[in-house]
């Protein structure tokens, strides 16, 4: 099969040997796959990446001196079955799930490992028990993008909402964007959004987002006091803040702007380490909750919101490359006033 | 009057005016005050002290070059009413409360502002309106420490437990040692406290941790583990851990060792600058809660607990000193080993 490959520090085409599905496991077609910022951040800062994996403990760390196949927002088809599976859907069913294999090895991430391609290849292994079957009509490039928008149906779970809460979302990449939708689905409102990139507020607008500003202009903390404003004077609506950007020094700024008692909700993925000031957040009673990824619940109730249009995914799609496209692709995402998400169709 | 005075860098004792008691005020005898782990940061660190208070936007920065007198774990003594006050305790009233006054300057911390002198003089200023008298028969000296154990109250608060939790206190100096006794109140077990003082792990016990732990000999996490084990194989209780000992490092210490989806509540006060890796933090879905004093609710809560004696804090009290004393009590509470609490008793 054809594959964009992590190689030598490199994103090459070339051809790789089928993989062979073991017990449990389903050869697919990799219809559509979105490129992530963890993609990005993976080719940039290989060792950075995998430090962190192995200061998390994580179980299978990937070897960067060995073929890398990255993706893991796919959309894909499925041809053929390994042992030990009850082939419940038949070849040509369109398919998604959590890009996890649950298997002998314990859990691996597909896309990040070297054992399990993910879906800038053409074919993939995926886990049976995982398979979420596409419903008719639903078009295969929004399946690809369930995944990354189940980041934000968590994120907003995890804010543990009790009604009355008025949220800001800093920054609208593809993160921050998922979260705005799944606030929406929830009904909440006003959903306050802060981003450079004009581009991007655009994009929250139509996810979305009730007010957007640019914070090299206005405090986007000050701006969320006004629409926070309480019955009493003086009163403000309780704080929750989506932090989406994940670079260093973001969380001290964040715990600079934050009114007291805020609930901040990290989603923004930062790599290495990165400097606090704990009595800054203590003076505050601030609370952090560190959020990631999905539960299984959550993937398959997000794959239902946007089958039916509930989510709308459309806006996100800015780009369709092939295999060959990725390398550019990836040096297109640096600028965020492009795109939001691109996606990869390893069969065009 | 005569107070240990925080000037030039050094603690003297030396004679200063009587305090005057303003609107709403009331002019008392300090009888006993507790040493806290801020005021001794503040004498060794007095400019990361102000800084942090700056950047955190407090009201009343204290201005090292003028005389400061530092003290906010009192009980004291009813001596005169200033105007515009209600008079309601008469003169010879034992009285405690949060070392706060609420007046035409906003909120002012006693005992951390150079115009309210704290404890560790002979008088001071309180605020009528905050005033809360000491029930007959309760000890001056444990009426002085209803303040350390209100923040164990509130952090306990602050947790939002659920039932079901197995907490870890990671320090027992007088913070972690409040903390336990709160959560004993609560009727929490197991309570497992971890030390590098032996001192300070008997005393633990005697605040009511089920099981102490040295974490130069083994790891706490692994021991909660232990008494944290499910109904069903592998499966663990919900993780709180409470983080009292507040020195850079030590967020990133309990990042390492916190199971999946802890929760922490950060009563420990750090200083200055840290560094964290939020990866850790959100691979394990960490929730963080920063805790910083006390409600007006909880304070009168702890006083009533303390009171009645389901609060026992006798065994906190290890040392009692005049005002000549206090600059020798604050060198030995620098080893763990030795204190927990010295009060300070200014008419001694």
């Amino acid at each position: 099969m054809r594959a964009t490959i992590f190689r030598g520090g490199d994103l090459v085409v070339d051809t790789l040997p089928d993989p062979v599905p073991g017990k449990g496991q389903v050869l697919v077609k990799s219809l559509a796959c979105g490129i992530c910022g963890s993609d990005l951040h993976t080719v940039k800062h290989p060792r950075q990446f995998i430090e962190a994996m192995q200061h998390a403990g994580a179980p299978d760390i990937i070897d960067t001196s060995r073929d890398l196949v990255l993706g893991h927002e796919f959309c894909a088809e499925v041809l053929d079955y390994g042992p030990d599976t009850q082939r419940r859907l038949r070849p040509g069913t369109r398919v998604t799930c959590m890009p996890l294999t649950i298997g002998e090895g314990g859990v691996r991430s597909i896309g990040y490992s070297n054992a399990l391609p993910g879906g800038f290849a053409q074919k993939m292994l995926l886990d049976e028990a995982l398979l979420l079957e596409v419903p008719n009509g639903l078009p295969t490039e929004h399946a690809a993008l369930v995944e990354p928008m189940a980041v934000g149906v968590h994120a907003v779970e995890k804010a543990e909402l009790r009604g009355g809460e008025v949220p800001l979302v800093i920054g609208c990449g593809p993160v921050g964007l998922a979260v705005i939708a799944a606030l929406k689905l929830e009904g909440i409102h006003p959903i306050i959004a802060a981003d450079y990139s004009r581009t991007r507020r655009g994009l929250a607008e139509k996810m979305g987002a009730d007010v957007v500003i640019d914070p090299a202009e206005h405090s986007p903390y000050k701006l969320w006091e006004k629409h926070a404003a309480g019955g009493s004077p003086g009163s403000l609506k309780p704080a929750v803040i989506f932090e989406c950007v994940g670079v260093p020094g973001i969380l001290q700024q964040v715990f600079q702007g934050a009114p007291p008692a805020a609930r901040i909700v990290v989603v923004g993925v930062c790599m290495g380490m990165d400097q606090v000031e704990p009595m800054l957040a203590m003076y505050k009673e601030l609370r952090l909750q560190f959020a990631l990824a999905y539960t299984p619940d959550e993937f398959a109730r997000t794959l239902h919101h946007v089958a039916e249009g509930r989510l709308d995914v459309s806006p996100l799609i800015t780009g369709r490359v092939t295999l060959e496209g990725v390398k550019q692709a990836f040096d297109e995402l640096g600028h965020p006033d492009r795109h939001a998400k691109i996606l990869v169709e390893p069969w065009r």
